[in-house]
């Protein structure tokens, strides 16, 4: 059986009114997860409330508001409104999943990218991102993460994560999304060999249906990597104001980590491609050593049966029947032409195994 | 049997007058839908005269006006010279199917898309829009269309739609041609994995077929989808006075959606370009399994019919066929035989099922 | 058999002098129309000769020297040295085929393209157009032309023919070769869906051939109208003074038209290929349906076939042989053992036609 | 036995210095031709010593230095230093085969092509050509070449290559090479005919090899006339002070040449992929011929065996075998069962030849 | 067995510090080999601490500073220091294998390759080129490199390598790593030819195994060959300080290798990939010669077999039985339809050995 394809995007009604919200199906209650910090201190709050973050913003402090589960609209209105996020904007962290995509507004920068969830081999949630002057909110689908270890260097405080503007974190967050690709392609790759081995091993029954999987995944795969490229590539191009010179080597990091990320998926693809070839001719390789043993056996013995049967025959006349040495002769006869077919077959290479 | 294609275009005769008009085969008859409407009201006349348009434009009222059907010459020339319509532009109209294209002339700016006629899967009518100071004017083939939704918000009058300039009603009305792909995006999918499981479950006679008009449907939603991008991204690039500034981030969101969806086109693509190799690599595993099952059998039956057609001769001296036991013996030498050869096949492991 | 290709070019021998004529194999005599028109009056001569043509361009009437029929040196010469034709120029007039150019000399402007010979499915004849001050030089290698409608237009004195510059003209020239594709790739199109109906009804032999020379036809098509676009899409970007403003949205109708040749000619290469790839699946089906069928018929009868043998042994000693009962039991067994592997054969589905 | 391909490059020991010159394997003696002329007058000296080209340059005549045969160090080095020419570029000269290029030094303009060999399907030899302020150099490997035409116009002083500068003669020299490649093409052209043929009427053994040389062949071809048509582009680029504003008009029509060879090249390289396909499922549909006939007649004969076999028995107790009538009616039996399992057959179709 | 690929990059964990450092497993003790020369002498020390280094750098001496092996993180970090090399590029240095990259830093200019491991089919080891004002460091994994024709200039003193600038060295050692792949092709090339008289002799078993194995290896290649020619071209671009104008025709040369390594890659590419092809037509060909075989002699003898069975029955009114001239009449009727079906299938060209 088939697994199940990625859901399909449901889109607001055809004609709909452009900025016009719907709760996606499934989708988790919202909490907010607050986290205040300055150069000297970090404060996290597990589930805060909108005055809470109002209060936060309007105290100037540096803000990371992380917004997970989208069933709750005010809430997701309520923050929006907070940091000015465009209503089309907020359409898209709603209009799940979106194409990854960066877009620069006025008074922030919006990034769309497609994280992959942990411990699933194909599964993506989004992640929308807006950075502002001296904030990042962050939207997410699910409430698991790979952001632990920007969280562990905020609290810790080593780094330049407190010190430097909201761009750096928002590119330690679009780093963290990045990188948390090659694990995956570990998997991916093992799951590669494993078909490898077992199309050269013995074509075991299901063998086409991993493979066809195995490109399935990777066809998603190349489809959230090949957009998230063109983001990191749109932020080096200096687009925005929030990812300012000093950031550029940083962005230019995530940018190979993308295009690496890329070339992994191209090869894996190119390989189960050339599989699928070579499947093929296994197959028909192994239909021609059926179809060999099958016809030295029946070229070797049709010919035999039909002398055994000359001599079955009931005719009142034939002087062999009543020769003494007609039976052992027949056998020598019969015997040394089996030999010779064998040996033919044997020059022709026909015995041997490929 | 197959699927008809879609009924190419009838062009002009070769050689004749540019801006030629001729009916196209089929056509229905014409009706002029007028819509005026300012930010307090919407008025709306099902099925207006040639006069009644021009009065309206006359007293300078915001003006939709919608002609479907495109068999009344008299109609579409009336209304392509109260707007002033290029003639060669109006050629367009006329002549279905145009590849989607946008040109800006001085005084209007000319939008043709191809609009998936409503519950088929891949039929196309031609959107003819034509946008100008205060003013759109759209020809279609058909009478229905996807455009229920934006009349029901012009009627409502909430949002920007009654307010903002004749450039936002067309983004409007772009807006529903390009978001009702998904769902067709989505009756295709069904199909895909209908097919994909025809495919691993058994090859039932006219897979082929499917696979063969699927691939023809996903072209033809590709040949109508590609231009519908460079459109989009071309009225992006601020080429037309009609689409102003803060129309930039709501186009920017149809050419987003104008990109997934080739995307998911392609994605379709390739997988049924690898269905079709993986059917070919089933047929050849299935041709092998039934030539296995024939070689196994013939192996073991073919000796033994030999044996016992050798004790069907009449020779006279045949000293075995007086012994005692030569008839059990013979029996257990060929069991052994049999036994002999099944194991062989089995270590070969032909008697496995792929 | 396979048809002939299209005949290879000659070129001048390696080496020579550029602008070297050679007239071509299997030239025509040459014939000079001369049409020339004012906005009131419109003459034509069937046959003019070299002066009258000089006369006329002296007169500063407007002209349409259209030259047919490439076997005579000293006519094309000499319209050449009246037009100021460079010699490159006329080297390419000879030189059949051409890929399809456009090149801008100070005096006068060359176009070449490859005009569809009416009535053949994929020959071509070559079209060298001159547009100069007031004057189109047309040379063609064949009689026949798509220009009838053009040539009424010119006589009709209706539109804007005999009015508007020497551009326009040659755009009508021009239009009507573009558009002569059309009516060809319907041909093709109906060709293509017969191959199409021809793999899936069953395999007659010499579809494969057919298959082969409509790949063949499609690829001389491309390479005919890939340039031919790009020669549309140069005049466009309006590098020639004889191409003004005015003409550019007939220019663009035109490149319109060219794109969408292509895109016929792409999808319909896109059909072909993959009937190819479907048309080696149903042959493998096919293969497998008759194995099948050769595999019941021979492991049903095979065991019996040893049965029969067996009692037709002619031991002294086989107790069976006199029983009373045997005959009737053992075909009772046999009818059994036959209705075991028949069922048997069912459940795996090999008794189903695919 | 496969032919073996294109020697391959022997490069400088791996961190050598650059500009080291090693002599190629089986390089020929060196000999330089030196052609002096102006407007009025052309010299040739067969065989001429360095102190020749020495005195002539310095006399500032025109000159065309050939340099032919690359064994000799001291004349290859010798010539260079008279005109100047770059130690990097004097390596490419002895290093073949270079990838065709062009570069723009300050004093001269070095063009590598690799010209076809006469006579030869696929071997190639480097020309290397530098043009300076009135003289051009060329090194070519062996002492055959397609330049006889050029030296003829230089002899009979027809024409302008005695006047126009030295690009002009750089001009005519490309021009040789590349429209060297359109006999050669020819003869692959027949080649492939003769593959097509071959594929359509039978599969003679071999026939795959073929196929698979002649891909080689348009490979290497490929190799040369890619790089050979960004060369003259470049050149077209007007790149060089040496190929001036009067030389762009023969020099567009060398790259329309060259467009045109990679144009044959490509839509050779596509029938033969083609016909790959095509032979894969000629053979498919070969051995369901065969195996349809193995069907029929097996399918045939195996019941009627099987009858013959059932009265062959020896039971005491089979009531047939006693009755007047049981062998005419038994024949009649078999008869009318092959006819109705020959009917069958027809019915189904396998009794067609595909 | 199928060849291990190329061990997967072990990354940082996801969401660590930027410039993170981690001793990749399995490296080597890092050594360091200082040279330091001007233009009259050259000092070469084996394994030189840091403070030599130092002391060296301050002494505003000539360096080539090669650090060797990747497993002391203070030596390694000392360097980076000392010659002031950014975290991130210090990053690359260990986080093996990067995709070759340029980055220019406003003090030194960064460059990352992957070098062939000499006397190793497919394996890479990263190095990582810093140059700066008068010095060049390099970063190798392992003890093993093409170097020595570099040292050994050095050393030795001709040529520009201790006269002109560190750009000059660092070019030196980019074309000898970039030189070191033409060997290493001359060996895959070698494999090719094996795997192609393989594929024509006999299909020997582990052919596709081979095939798919080169089909990795040239995918590996082709993964570091290409960015190593962006890394190439970028620097010919001018954008670095340390590579100036007198630099630019030596990167050239580099950059000519360079596309000629890719071309000589994707050649070698398609011929394995058309490899998969022909092998597949070519099994398919000779289960075809087997499958002929069969049914020639199944036809042949199914007919006889059924005859001497029909005479073998034992019906007790068989006229024939009794004839004098049966038996021998059945024997010419048998050998005269044998010679018929013979002839047959001699006809049908099913006796001929493909």
């Amino acid at each position: 059986m088939l697994k199940r394809r990625r859901k399909l995007k449901k889109h607001s009604p055809v004609g709909s009114r452009p900025g016009l919200l719907q709760v996606p199906e499934g989708a988790l209650p919202s909490r907010i997860r607050l986290v205040s910090f300055d150069a000297d201190s970090c404060e996290e709050v597990e589930a805060a409330s909108l005055e809470q973050v109002g209060a936060a913003l309007a105290a100037g402090e540096r803000l990371w508001v992380d917004v997970r589960g989208l069933a709750d609209l005010e809430i997701l209105q309520g923050v929006a409104e907070l940091f000015r996020i465009h209503p089309l904007a907020l359409e898209d962290v709603m209009n799940v999943p979106q194409r990854p995509k960066q877009v620069a507004y006025p008074e922030n920068h919006q990034i769309v990218l497609q994280m992959l969830v942990p411990n699933h081999i194909d599964r993506f949630e989004q992640l929308s991102l807006f950075v502002g002057e001296g904030w990042v909110v962050t939207y997410q689908e699910q409430y698991d993460d790979d952001f632990d270890g920007v969280r562990e260097r905020l609290r810790g405080g080593g780094g330049r994560l407190r010190t430097a503007g909201s761009g750096y974190l928002a590119y330690a967050l679009l780093d963290a999304v990045v990188d948390a690709y090659f694990p995956h392609l570990h998997t991916v790759q093992g799951l590669l060999e494993e078909v490898e081995m077992a199309v050269f091993d013995e074509a075991h029954g299901g063998i086409l249906e991993r493979m066809h999987e195995l490109r399935g995944t990777l066809l998603e795969l190349r489809r959230a990597a090949w957009p998230q490229r063109e983001v990191v590539q749109s932020l080096l191009r200096g687009e925005s104001k929030f990812f300012g010179e000093e950031i550029q080597p940083y962005l230019r990091d995530i940018a190979d980590h993308a295009i690496e990320i890329l070339d992994q998926i191209e090869s894996a693809r190119d390989s189960v491609s050339n599989l699928t070839h070579i499947h093929l001719s296994l197959v028909g390789q192994r239909t021609n050593d059926v179809i060999r043993w099958l016809t030295v056996m029946a070229s070797i013995f049709i010919p035999l049966t039909f002398l055994v049967g000359v001599y079955g025959m009931n005719f009142e006349h034939m002087p062999e029947l009543g020769w003494r040495w007609s039976y052992p002769v027949l056998w020598t006869a019969m015997i040394a032409l089996a030999a010779c077919l064998f040996l033919f077959f044997a020059r022709r290479g026909w015995l041997r195994d490929d």
